[in-house]
């Protein structure tokens, strides 16, 4: 299967990875910036190139990784192709791709950075297809690279995209805020880490109403005081935290 | 070592469990209800009470496990006893225990839940003590327990259970959220656990700030109005959504 990878961001590089090690062949990997492209393209022997005139129009599969933004732009630029044309997009319909013969959607539901190695077998890849022959086509390349493939429309994948935004980017931010904390007070992150591990592992096998903690969840007025009066030249982390508590005991009133 | 728990919780049974597991000897394990020192003393072959009456005072060391509010009066309760004398809170000062001769803190900075069994040599003790022989001790008994332990005075002990709020309360919200919005759509939280896992995973080895992604740290107003129109219907997400998104944005910006 000859594959050529559009973009040379976090997504496409830990995908166009994935697919070389399952036995894909990458012929190309396109980027506006050619330095980014040579860079994926040494990695993975690949061809690299930065205008969509070079791009080969008779590969099997094409996995468009760009920014929301600039899908449509390679929608048009891709014109034509009869192979599988594919994009990544959480939020982004299926239908923007419908102009082509072949068209579906790849999206893994993980957060991925350049420098962070990450085992393929922990992403959940959800696909998408309006055709039949195309949605095994899809879900065959799918569990080449994960187990864990869904089936997911265009409308419930904005869903698990926003689910995403709570559960990973908020709270990256949290980790984020209780680290300039405790850095402002002299304190080392070190020593927050077992803690901020033991409660990703705890919903693993629980779910998280049940194993809900801290002064918020019990009611205690008093903590929650003291609290405030810590945040008091913090104003910024002394609004989210009464926000969340909020929110929080709302949930378990 | 002759110990005596008091209070039969989740920080109650996870210290008493592991310092059993050190070697020491467990006599006594207090509670307000009998019933539930009846459990905890049941599992570790101690006697279990309910009056204060009752407290072996010839113990070497209390362990002095019970909600903040009521530190007090078990302090109370205990005067006059020579073995040592800790209390477990992270938001309570030491000085609530300076009518003993031997005083100290022994706080474990991680979320217990009594059904998830946890690895105590993954839980970071903090430890203080006005006096260096006692907090010789002290370190020798955490020691037992882990091998992170950490010499934090009241001041910075309340910091680090404040950060542990935005570290661990507020993320296990996060994740309450995120199963909230894919439950209302029909969708399995169980897709969001690897990206979960990898969320925390990252923070062991990489500075938060460093991996943060999501719409609102790349500027993409279009994914968060439609994130928001998403939310249409949720509008206490949607404020949280507001709040935390305008937060990672001033953070990076």
């Amino acid at each position: 299967m000859n594959v050529v990878c559009i973009g040379s961001g976090n997504v496409a590089t830990h995908m166009a990875h994935a697919l070389k090690k399952s036995g894909a062949n990458l012929t190309q990997i396109w980027s506006r910036s050619l330095d980014n492209a040579a860079i994926l393209g040494n990695e993975l022997e690949a061809k690299s190139i930065s205008t969509f005139q070079e791009i080969d129009r008779s590969a099997d599969l094409y996995v468009i990784a760009v920014k929301d933004d600039a899908i449509a732009e390679v929608a048009v630029a891709l014109k034509g192709v009869e192979g599988l044309v594919v994009h990544t997009s959480g939020a982004t319909d299926i239908s923007i791709l419908s102009s082509f013969k072949n068209y579906g959607v790849l999206y893994p539901l993980q957060t991925f950075s350049k420098k962070k190695q990450l085992d393929f077998a922990n992403v959940p890849l959800c696909i998408e297809s309006l055709d039949e022959s195309v949605l095994d086509k899809l879900r065959s390349v799918a569990l080449g690279l994960t187990p864990m493939v869904y089936e997911v429309d265009s409308e419930k994948r904005k869903i698990l995209h926003l689910a995403a935004v709570f559960g990973c980017n908020f709270v990256n931010h949290m980790y984020v805020l209780s680290n300039e904390l405790v850095k402002h007070h002299g304190l080392d992150f070190e020593m927050l880490k077992p803690l901020i591990m033991e409660t990703a592992v705890k919903v693993q096998t629980e779910l998280p109403i049940n194993v809900q903690t801290g002064p918020a969840v019990r009611n205690d007025e008093k903590t929650i005081l003291k609290h405030l009066e810590l945040l008091d030249q913090m104003p910024d982390l002394a609004r989210i935290y009464q926000t969340l508590s909020k929110s929080i005991k709302k949930t378990h009133s």
